[in-house]
C-alpha cells in the first residue's frame, strides 16, 4: 500500500537501536516561520481551514521536508481537534492562540462530555493517509494528540492561560469533575491516535504542554495517570510494524523516572534537562527527544553550532557503558517560533547530522 | 533602636534552628487580594505612587499582619526597582505588567548601563526603616530584590515576555552584552540589599523568578553565576543579627544541588517540587521555603486544610535522620493571585500554625 521506507533512522532511534547519524525533526516544523506555510494559510483562509483541507495539510506537512534534511515529518494539525470534535467549537483568530466558544466550567457541562465520533475527526486521519502516500516512503509520519490534562486545560480555560486558575479550581475543589472529564478525554486520545496509527501514522506522540504547571502530586495524579491510560490502549504495532509512542511533558524534568514508568517508547524533554544527567536517569529505559532552547535560532550560525554540538555531545557516547546504543531523537524543547529565520533551520538540521556522524566515527 | 522581636520562628527555621511551629508567610501578602490594599492603590494613584511613598509602603506591608497571625512581614516594593534606578523608566498600566520606557537592546545601551546612585533608590531604604519601626518586634521584616538575570529579562524585554525572545537571542548572539549586563546588576542587587539590611531588613530575599526559562547551562552561566555573586557580597551579620539569605528560583527544581552550592541560607521552591525529595537532596545544607500550588486557595477550607497539610506532612518529621531540626518555612511556591478570596489565607495561615504544633507533638 505504502512505498517501502528509505530513512528510518528516527524510528531506529525511537527503540534505542544503532543509528548511522542522530535523527532530527522539530516540533511545530510545518509552520509559520516558513513563507510557504504562510502563502498556504493564506489560500485556506483559517487555521482551521487549512488543517482540515487534506490537500493544504498535506501540502504544509511536505514543506519543511523540501528545504531540510529532516528525518521525520509531523502530521499537520492542532492539538485540540479532539475536545472540537466533542463540541466546544474551536477557533484560531489571527495572532492569537485557539479558544473554545463552549468551554466546560461547571458540573452539567462536565455531566454532557463524551468521546466523540470518531467520523468527526475524519478529516484528521484522510490527512494521515495522503500524508504517508505523499511521504513516498521518504522518512516515517509522526501522528499525535494533546494529553488528557493538556486537553482538559484548554476545555475548561477556554482558551490559553498564564496562570491556570480556572482548571486548577476545579482540580482542588472538585476533582470528582475534573476526573470524570480526564476519563473521557483519555479514552478519547486512545481512540484518536490509534486511528491516525491505522491511517498511516508510524509513530504517535503525546503532548502534555501543560503537564508542568501541575503541583507535584497533582501531575501524577490528574496528568501522568490518564497518559498512562491512553498509552495502555494504544496498538503497538501494526502492519507487522512497531509502532513508538512518544510523551512529552514541557516542564515534567522532575518527573522523568514517573514518566518513563508509564512505559512510552521515547521521553521528550525541555531544553531545562540535562541530557546525561536525564540518560543516566531513565535512559536504559526509554530513547530521549531533545532539548535545544528554540531561542538559540536567533543567533548566528557559529552560535547554534555550537549549541547544537553542546546538546549532542551532552547525550554522551553512542553506547553506553554496557554497549547498548542510546536512543536519541535531536529536537527543540519546544515548538519552534514563528520569527525564526528559515536559514536557522538549514544550520542546526545539517549541524545534527555532521557532528553526530563525527561522535560515531570517534567513538 | 527597634523593639525586641517577639516572634523569631521564621529567623530561627531559616537558620535550621527548632522552633515551636512552622513559620509562615506568603509571597505577595501584602497585595491586590486584599481590599484594604486597593483602597490604599486608589489614594496614591499608581502602584509607584504606592512604592515610593513611605507611609503607604508602610501602610499595606502591614495590613495583611493585620488580618493573619503571620510569622514575618516582607517589604512592601517592586522587583524592578533598581533597573528604573539605573534610568530605565518604569511604569504599571492599570491591569498589566510593568514596563521599561528605555529597555536595553544594544551594545551602546548596554555600554551606558552603570550601578545606580543608591541615594536614588532611597525610598526604598526609607521605607525598610519605617516599617520595621511600626511592626515594633511583632515578626521580623524581609526585603528583597529580583536577580541579575530576572532583572535583565525585563530590562531587554521592556515588559513581561512569553517566550523571553529578545533576552535570550542577545543571549546566545552577544553572550559579551549579557555579561556585562549581569554583572552591572549584581553589583547593584548586592549594594541594594546590603543598604535595607543596614535599614532594617532583618532577612533578604532574591527573586530569580525567571532563572526557570533558561536552558540547563545556561542558567548556571547567566542566571546564578551571579546570584551566587550577590550572596558573597551580601552582609551575614548587622546589629549582632545573622541575616538570612534567600533564593527563590521558580522553575528550578532541577538545580537544586547547585543552588545550595551557592550558599543561601534557605532556597525557595515552587510547586513542582516534591519537599521531600528537596530535603533529602540539599535539606543538610539549606532551609527549604514553600509550595503549595496558590490556586489551592481557590478550594474550600477542607480541601485548604488538606493540601497544606499534605504539604506540611511532606517535609516530614521535624527532626531528620541525624536529630538535626529541619528548616521548612511554609510559603505559596510563587506569588498570591490578585484573585484569592482573602478567607481563604486565614485557613492556610491557621492550618499550618495547628497542624506543625501537633506533628511536632506527635514526633
Amino acid at each position: 500500500m505504502y512505498a517501502p521506507l528509505q530513512n528510518d533512522s528516527f524510528l531506529r532511534a525511537c527503540l534505542r537501536q544503532p543509528t548511522p547519524h542522530t535523527p532530527v525533526w522539530l516540533m511545530r516544523q510545518a509552520g509559520r516561520y516558513l513563507p510557504e506555510y504562510r502563502a498556504t494559510r493564506a489560500k485556506a483562509g483559517s487555521f482551521m481551514g487549512l488543517a482540515t483541507n487534506t490537500d493544504y495539510a498535506t501540502e504544509v506537512t511536505l514543506q519543511p521536508l523540501a528545504r531540510y534534511a529532516l528525518d521525520a515529518a509531523i502530521l499537520f494539525s492542532d492539538i485540540l481537534t479532539v475536545p472540537d470534535a466533542m463540541g466546544l467549537g474551536l477557533s484560531f483568530a489571527l495572532g492569537e492562540g485557539p479558544r473554545f466558544a463552549h468551554p466546560v466550567r461547571d458540573e452539567a457541562a462536565v455531566a454532557k462530555l463524551e468521546v466523540p465520533d470518531m467520523n468527526r475527526l475524519r478529516y484528521v486521519f484522510d490527512a494521515v493517509t495522503s500524508i504517508r502516500r505523499a511521504l513516498n516512503g521518504r522518512v516515517p509520519l509522526i501522528g499525535f494528540s494533546g494529553s488528557p490534562w493538556t486537553l482538559a486545560c484548554y476545555m475548561v480555560e477556554g482558551a490559553g492561560s498564564d496562570d491556570y486558575r480556572l482548571v486548577k479550581t476545579m482540580l482542588y475543589s472538585r476533582p470528582d469533575l475534573m476526573h470524570r472529564m480526564l476519563e473521557v478525554n483519555a479514552a478519547a486520545v486512545a481512540q484518536y491516535l490509534n486511528a491516525q496509527i491505522e491511517a498511516g501514522a508510524q509513530a504517535v506522540m503525546i503532548f502534555d504542554s501543560w503537564g508542568g504547571v501541575l503541583a507535584d502530586g497533582a501531575f501524577q495524579e490528574f496528568s501522568l495517570a490518564y497518559t498512562r491510560r491512553v498509552l495502555q490502549q494504544l496498538k503497538r504495532e501494526h502492519d507487522g510494524q512497531r509502532i513508538p509512542h512518544i510523551v512529552f511533558t514541557k516542564g515534567g524534568g522532575l518527573w522523568l523516572e514517573q514518566i518513563a514508568d508509564a512505559q512510552p517508547d521515547v521521553v521528550g524533554l525541555d531544553w531545562t534537562v540535562n541530557l546525561a544527567a536525564a540518560r543516566a536517569r531513565i535512559g536504559d529505559r526509554v530513547a530521549l527527544q531533545g532539548n535545544l532552547d528554540p531561542n538559540v535560532l536567533f543567533a548566528g550560525p557559529a552560535q547554534i553550532r555550537a549549541e547544537v554540538t553542546r546538546t549532542l555531545t551532552s547525550f554522551g557516547a553512542p553506547l553506553d557503558a554496557q554497549g547498548r546504543p542510546g536512543g536519541h531523537i535531536f529536537n527543540l524543547g519546544h515548538g519552534i517560533s514563528q520569527h525564526t529565520p528559515p536559514e536557522s533551520v538549514s544550520v542546526l538540521v545539517d549541524t545534527v547530522h555532521e557532528v553526530s556522524r563525527q561522535l560515531r566515527k570517534a567513538a
